[in-house]
């Protein structure tokens, strides 16, 4: 068991809440803050701490642990009035576990910086049940040095560390992660309606392909939401929507090109436009429904 | 062990061969004919028999085996003067493991059965040491009593035998193979580019996607040759770029939408016209490279 | 005035029948042959001649023009048992006017070739309406000396008569011409669709669009469609998802890339697919309502 | 002859100096600021008035107007420190000519209300040859009266001068022209790649297709760069892709899904990161020359 550390956990979201619980369990001491007194109030009853403010939060804390939304978010949590590089002191470690772009990731780096305070960018996969049960993967952009000192507190939320280069690698990698996952996805729905107007089994054709080379991770574990045409998330269109915006910025940020998640990125905005938003990423298999002429249930 | 049949085998070359040769293993009486008389040597080392032509291979036969490269060698084979249906008789069990369209070998059956002779459509993956280890994946096509008749056979050739639909099913799920295939290959491609041109620690991010939602056979089985750059064949995209005329066809066929498909099929010719060819299929990273300016190796 | 000629012409459909008429009408001696009788009898009341089959109509005939529909018709009426290669002498001129793939137009002229018989391939674009004002634009491919000898019978039929190249080089050029069309049309339907969305009054758009470098013919002819959502055709989808398979086979046949075709093909098949087929090409317009999850009228 | 009005230009580029020196020939009071002391110099040389800053220019002016690269550099000078805003009295007409995303200008429009300032988004198009020759299109958004009362104005910068909606419409149309002009030249360079492959006689080829529904602007201007492998800009490909930027961000913005712009816009990108840059935009058939194997010269 690691030593136990001063941790200030600001952004109890969906995501964030059990993960500072986690952390708490893990023998650390958390103080919390959150816009929501109820989500400070859940972290205070699993044994952790409540602060009135990012400043108050933040005062003692040798790691600083945020978990927000989107980029303006990190932006203002961070690096905005009464943020977080306002109120720490030099040499404390700030870990930003938000996806978000690599850019803006790269950007709070280099101003922690200018005032020697350490970051890394950790965003994480795994969803909210990876987050309740500490299992999630966490890939991580830094320093090594850095990396290597937070490794106990990550390991305390996740179950697959990897450290995968400089600033904002971490958030190319979840990046890549959601390009592939959409794109492996999308196939997969083309595929289905192409088996399904040919007349074949689909059932048995997805069992046989799955144990092919074209298995994957989301034949497997999507196959079932694609059968029964059962869309609870899961992943929502409208979070990988958001997330396609991400790969596509940072894939032009740095010259990559990229025909076929371009596409992808066109038809997952076309499914949120279609009001499949709030549905798991696999109703993708409605769009393709939609473009092949075919009645949507 | 199952009753010893008397099989014709017609084509027997890097597949086919091999697959005859189990087949005599398995104790049947096989009867073996091609343009090489090498090949039908192989065989008949092996314990089986040569013929001289078609229609003497075929004459005792209770099952008839193709396996030719594509549309035009089945119709000449199976529908042409001096081919099978030519020299059969009603009853026969013809089954063609060659990938072609769904189309043709519809075409095929209704051919057949005009004339009282069955079919199914039993295309293979696994590749040429599929066939020699006897552990391909068999997708059949054809009518449920014909498939359990030829099971046996099947049993002796590969390890994953499905009957997916009526004629043409086999040829369907072969095709969706192949598109789902080809599609994760290039995203995996994009994902590379992307990674490497952001300064990413590619082997530690392939690692992490491997384990979450992003993974699939493909990265498994082809990430060290894109971290390599080491494109030994493997699968040719020549052959896939002939899979992919099959997919776009047979998904126009039945009105299908494939965006995604439509476009990789291009970058697949592209790999193709750029002499790419001889190459194994993760080659498509080299296209990508192309695209976003890179020197490729 | 070019010197009469004595011309069979193969073929008298909404096409065809205006066309022959317009040779009649240019002094020319025309023999018609159609699976209609009452076509025939158009072409008789013009002036011209009937005939009871191919052989009939072919047989004194120094030119023969074919008119028919899509490839297997042309391999049938040239190539096919009682077709115009076995029933016309050597030297005669066969001219085929339908819209088919270059590959086809290449093989005929081959075995026409073999036989001593000259062949132009020569597809026309215009629509009905420029077949009866005999406005065509018309698009040859073939020997120059048999371009020139055909040249005054081109000029009865249409304003634009250009020899593009050898054989096959008019459908190439047809081709190229459906290609640049239906995505002109779709990016102008992707315009309309954001323009309209981001509140924009979309006439005055339109007139200043076209008055610059996004000007094009397409626009110039289909802004009314659009604005009005009128798709009465025109050139229908149905046909362009013909042509698009032409253009999408012919240019894979000769290893050119075409990334924005090829997606353009899957819009024009999805059109299809949603019941869009009997209407105006501009209703693509419709399938981008329903990639953006607005309601189609 | 409009009534003279009191005018200060901020940004003197390629593009902002000859319109302001337009706007002196047209009897206007001008006063102009840029970072370029020459490019003020010309201004003045030219009969206008030169200012130290901003707030100098800006002090008794009766309409502002803004011409400078990207949104962050009308963000700086309008609303920033220091800027626009900051240092006019109310009723101001500020007129921003720029070409940047809807969204920032509609932001603009906002913030300036908010202090009884009027705006209009004014973009061009027409490059600096249509500058220099006051026959820009100019596309305008915002207020009707605020259009009514700058129409003078623009009729001295250019010839095609529309009012097409509220606030960033102008900058919509504009992003709506480059995405037509993008995908126009994609498809062109897309056909001549292919009709080249199959041998056809480009020249004679284009002009058929000039004449027919194929025919465009951007067909008649850029063929001769395309024939002859000219790419002298004209309108760079860095530039466009900047443009292609925007059009992806607005429309995603409002919903409106752009398949084939997409595609474009990473095939701009692509043509950027090979080079190309620098190049004219109808450089974009060496992309197509790169995926089909070709040389490219």
């Amino acid at each position: 068991m690691s030593a136990s550390r001063k941790i200030a956990f600001v952004g109890l979201g969906i995501m964030g809440k059990p993960m500072a619980v986690n952390l708490v369990k893990a023998g650390h001491h958390v103080t919390g803050f959150d816009l929501s007194q109820a989500s400070i109030d859940t972290v205070v009853a699993a044994g952790g701490h409540g602060a009135a403010s990012i400043a108050d939060a933040v005062k003692d804390a040798e790691v600083v642990i945020t978990m927000v939304p989107a980029d303006p978010h990190v932006e203002a949590v961070i690096l905005g009035e009464g943020g977080v590089l306002e109120n720490v002191g030099a040499g404390t470690l700030v870990i930003d576990m938000s996806s978000i772009t690599p850019q803006t990731s790269i950007k709070v780096g280099k101003a922690a910086r200018e005032k020697g305070v350490r970051t890394l960018d950790a965003p994480v996969s795994g969803g909210e049940a990876g987050a309740i049960e500490a299992v999630l993967s966490i890939m991580v952009g830094g320093e090594a040095a850095d990396f290597a000192e937070a490794k106990p507190l990550f390991d305390a939320l996740g179950t697959t560390v990897v450290h995968v280069g400089p600033d904002g690698a971490g958030q190319t990698v979840k990046a890549a992660n959601q390009l592939i996952v959409a794109v492996n996805i999308q196939v997969l729905a083309e595929a289905v309606v192409f088996l399904e107007n040919a007349g074949v089994d689909l059932a048995a054709a997805l069992d046989v392909l799955g144990g092919g080379l074209a298995g994957s991770t989301v034949l497997n574990r999507k196959k079932a939401n694609m059968l029964n045409r059962e869309f609870a998330p899961g992943f929502r269109i409208d979070l990988h929507h958001k997330d396609m915006g991400i790969v596509t910025d940072a894939a032009r940020a740095v010259g990559a090109a990229l025909p076929v998640g371009a596409v992808v990125a066109q038809l997952v905005a076309s499914a949120r436009a279609n009001g499949d938003g709030p549905l798991d990423h696999s109703a993708l298999l409605r769009g393709v429904e939609r473009l092949s002429g075919r009645e949507v249930k």
